[in-house]
């Protein structure tokens, strides 16, 4: 058996992807509301909104409010995205009270860099140098290099390590230029490409060369692997995770609609805690707080533990 | 990494399992239709039907108009589930389309034997006795010890791995009192307490002591990680696994409605071809199938691959 890591990081995502995809408006207050309670949950590193353009993501048309309005509970870190010079603008408002991390974002696949960012990955290399100018200029830090697509893509097809490697290798160089440095590489498996054999390459190729770099990530459970993959990625030792409650969010590039998004921060947290590895996480309290998701967004959501419960319930009613 | 098998064998129990589980009375011309279709997707284990008591199990009461209704397909082992003389015997009628074999069902958590067999587990093994007898009077080998609730129990809590050793234990004295040779081993994590480690644990235990026994999963997904299970097997060089398409089934043991059931065969394949290791199956057809089994039950089924689509066919898109 392989050792598995002691304690991992969950990177909570569900208010910023899950709202950012579902159809109909969600009151402004529903969303404080599930932060709050998420905070409630032992989770420390919460995503809350996404400071993008209204009339592409109206659902995020209410980002101010909702940044300014929770209460933030006091050890945990609350940030938001954004992929520009206004969005960070939008952002720096609430420095008091969101943790503001520097990204450079690219893709693995130069077909979905078309398709997604519209532009070819030599053209988001450039916007990526000027994105790093921009928050440097506002005093902030670029810590990660973010690779989407990195283990397959619906436009391109199958992704090899070398390509990752290469993509991580070209946002280091956009790094180094500006004198930032990269602590955190975050490999994202945006379309559901991933197996436990392709994350084990292509955390291992990355490994490798920079052994020096935390590797974090980013699972879609778009064809039912998300789980397996990360019990690929805790058996190398990776310890940051993104999640969603519920699995909230769906994926806008699975190719039908209502594939499933992001891994459920309940089920990753039940496989960590059951094989021993500590999350911080209070499994009862998150299942519960997925299950007001599920009212919140008015429909199931794709995570099976928010129907079963938990291990741990049916351990105190046996005793 | 670990050596992974080169082939596995998948048994598909979705019309078993799911026709018996649907609240609505689902045509037997449907059955049938989604036999044939299944044994078209180069699947060659099919379990077809219930031969129990039409009061209790109602989705069953066509079981001999389904046995005698289907196409065989040659080359396809289609199997049936009895658990008495007189099911057996309705059985036996079809002993030249079906593949019968005889098994030994215990239960590895006493209290779910009480529970879900009405017979605490020393009764068990006595029933057990008298049906090993019933077989051989009728012909017909028990080469098979099934284990249930294996891995957990919602009525009990943990089982330790000396606990799936002495229950295997228990059903081989039986067919040893009987002159009987088991082959096969099955493990069924019936609720949904497995994790990858307690695969490892369990299968490592049980391995140990027969290492001559084929070891097969029955594995649930009623909490998300069905697939990281089947993966640990793999692991461990497991290579017979009972599925269902779409995820078939439910769990009426979750203690909760909507509970996911088996894991979906399509997932289960899934993993295996993209990790290189033969099915026999041609995913693309499995998934239409999968697709049709919704269509026929009228709801979604919890398989995320059947919204998401094979990855065969975004890269022929992307070609």
């Amino acid at each position: 058996m392989a050792d598995l890591p002691s304690r991992v990081d969950i990177h909570e995502e569900g208010p910023r992807e899950g709202f950012q995809i579902e159809p109909g408006p969600i009151p402004t207050a529903d969303k404080i509301a599930l932060i709050e309670a998420l905070a409630e949950t032992g989770l420390r590193h919460i995503q809350i909104c996404s400071f993008v353009n209204p009339r592409l993501v109206p659902g995020w048309a209410d980002a101010e409010a909702v940044a300014g309005g929770f209460r933030p509970k006091e050890g945990v870190h609350y940030t938001a995205l954004w992929f520009n010079e206004n969005g960070l603008n939008r952002a720096l408002a609430f420095a008091d009270r969101l943790t503001l991390g520097g990204s450079i974002s690219l893709a693995a696949s130069n077909a979905f860099s078309i398709k997604n960012l519209n532009r070819p990955h030599a053209e988001n290399l450039e916007a990526m140098r000027k994105q790093t100018a921009v928050h440097q200029k506002h005093g902030i830090k670029v810590t990660r290099v973010g690779v989407m697509a990195a283990f397959g893509c619906n436009y391109q097809g199958d992704i090899t390590p070398a390509q990752i490697v290469q993509t991580v290798a070209d946002g280091l160089a956009i790094a180094a230029e500006a004198g930032e440095t990269i602590t955190d590489v975050s490999l994202a498996d945006t379309m559901g490409w991933a197996t436990p054999i392709r994350i084990e390459r292509g955390v291992a190729a990355v490994r490798e060369r920079w052994p020096e770099l935390n590797i974090g990530l980013h699972l879609h459970d778009t064809r039912g692997l998300a789980v397996a993959n990360a019990h690929a990625g805790l058996r190398l030792g990776v310890t940051r995770f993104d999640s969603t409650a519920g699995g909230l969010g769906g994926c806008p590039f699975a190719g039908q609609k209502g594939a499933a998004g992001n891994i459920a921060t309940e089920e990753l947290a039940l496989l960590c805690e059951e094989m021993g590895i500590d999350t911080g996480i209070d499994l009862d309290a998150l299942i519960e707080v997925g299950r007001m998701a599920e009212r919140i967004v008015g429909h199931a959501l794709p995570s099976e533990l928010l129907r079963a419960g938990s291990l741990d319930a049916f351990r105190r009613k046996a005793a």
